[in-house]
C-alpha cells in the first residue's frame, strides 16, 4: 500500500494529499513527529522532513517538489499540470509562490506562534509576528482574488497543483481561524470551489488534538 | 535574446546560469536590485524575486522550480534530469535539499550577515548565526562527501540539476571564504569537478564590488 508520511498541519503534506486524491490514488497516512528525529525516519529521508511518499520498499520520494513532479511523470492520466510549456511554467510559478512565499510569510509563522510554541512551551507568543503574517495574508488573498477574476482556476483554465498548493496553505490558516473571508469575496469563491471537491473532504473532517478550528472550517457554505 | 534577471549572490540564479550554460543556451544577464521593488520588475514577476527567465516578450518563467522544469520541457536535448521516474525523483530530492535546506541553513544566513547587513547598514553582525551556519555547512559537506563516494555525481550516474544547485550554493559560501576545504576532501573533489566545467567559468571570474573572495575562489586547483 502507498504510504504518505505527513503532519496534519504541514501545508506541503496537504497539497500532496489533495494531488493523490485528485489523481484517484489510494494511500495510507502515517503521521511522523519530525521533531523527534527518529533514526528509522531519517533513514527514509535524511532531510528529516515530511512529506515522504512511499510507493514501495524501494521507491520513495521525498519533498513536495519531487513528489509533485513524480506524480505527473508516473500518473499522467489525470494531469495536474497543463500540457503547453508556457502554461506549465505559469502553474509552477504559482505552486512555488504558495509553497515558498505564502508559507514563509503567513502559514509557517502562524503555525509557529499559535501551535508549535504552545505545544512545546517555547516562549511567549510574538504578537507582532502574528500581525505581520495577517498583513501579508491580506496581500495574498488579494492576489488570489486578482487571479481568480481573470481565470477559471488560479493557474489557468484547469485545476492544477497551483490551486492545490494555494488551498493547502489557506486551509492551514483557516484551521487556525485566521482568514478574514468577509473581506475577500472572490478568494472565498475560489476556496469554496476547492472545498467542495471530494479530495478536500478528509482535510475538513480532520481535527488536531488540542487545536480546535472555528465552526465554519468544515462548512462548504462559509 | 534570452534574458536572465538575476543577482550575483543568489544561489538560485547561479543554478539557473549553470543549467543554461550546460544546455548550450545563450543568455544575457540583467542584474535586478530586488530590494528597490521596481514597478517594471514587479510587473514581470509579482513575487519580486529573481531568477526570472525571459525567452521573449510573452514567454517569461519565474522562480527556480519553474525555470528548471521549463528548461527540461523545452530543451530536452541535453537532459539534466535522468529518464527513469525514480532516478528523477532522487535528483529532484537533492536539488530541493540544496535549494531549500542548504540555502536556509547556510548560504542565506551567511549572505545576510556578511553582505546584506553591511551593505545596507542593518545592525550588528550576529556571530552566533554565522557559527550556526558553519556548523550546518560541515554537515552538508559530509552529506555531499557521502553521496559522492557512492555515485559518479550527487544524484546518480550523470550530471543533474542536483549537482548544479549544490555547486551554486557552495560557490556562494566559497566566495565568502567560508568553506573548510582541507577538512572535506571528497566534497572538494566533487566541487573541483564542477568548477572545471566551462559552464562554471563565468561564476569564477565574477566579482561583487566591495566583497572580495579568497584567493583560491577562482582556482581550479584549490
Amino acid at each position: 500500500m502507498r504510504v504518505l508520511h505527513h503532519l496534519p498541519l504541514s501545508a506541503a503534506c496537504r497539497a500532496i494529499r489533495l494531488a493523490l486524491a485528485e489523481k484517484g490514488l489510494a494511500f495510507e497516512l502515517v503521521e511522523e513527529p519530525v521533531w523527534e528525529r527518529r533514526p528509522e525516519f531519517l533513514a527514509r529521508n535524511p532531510a528529516g522532513d515530511v512529506p515522504v511518499l512511499e510507493e514501495s520498499e524501494t521507491r520513495r520520494v521525498c519533498g513536495a517538489w519531487a513528489i509533485v513532479e513524480y506524480l505527473e511523470d508516473a500518473y499522467p492520466a489525470t494531469a495536474l499540470w497543463p500540457r503547453p510549456a508556457a502554461a506549465r511554467a505559469e502553474c509552477r510559478r504559482l505552486a512555488d509562490w504558495f509553497a515558498a512565499k505564502f508559507a514563509g510569510e503567513v502559514s509557517r509563522p502562524l503555525v509557529h506562534e499559535l501551535v508549535t510554541k504552545r505545544y512545546f512551551r517555547r516562549g511567549e507568543t510574538d504578537w507582532a509576528a502574528i500581525r505581520g503574517a495577517h498583513a501579508r495574508l491580506a496581500e495574498h488573498l488579494a492576489y488570489i482574488a486578482d487571479l481568480f477574476e481573470r481565470r477559471r482556476w488560479l493557474g489557468g483554465e484547469a485545476l492544477s497543483h497551483a490551486d492545490l498548493h494555494a488551498a493547502a496553505q489557506v486551509s492551514i490558516v483557516d484551521y487556525l481561524g485566521g482568514v478574514p473571508w468577509s473581506r475577500s469575496e472572490p478568494a472565498r469563491d475560489w476556496y469554496a470551489r476547492l472545498k467542495s471537491r471530494p479530495s478536500f473532504r478528509p482535510l475538513l473532517v480532520e481535527r488536531i488534538p488540542g487545536v480546535n478550528p472555528p465552526p465554519h472550517y468544515g462548512d462548504l457554505d462559509f
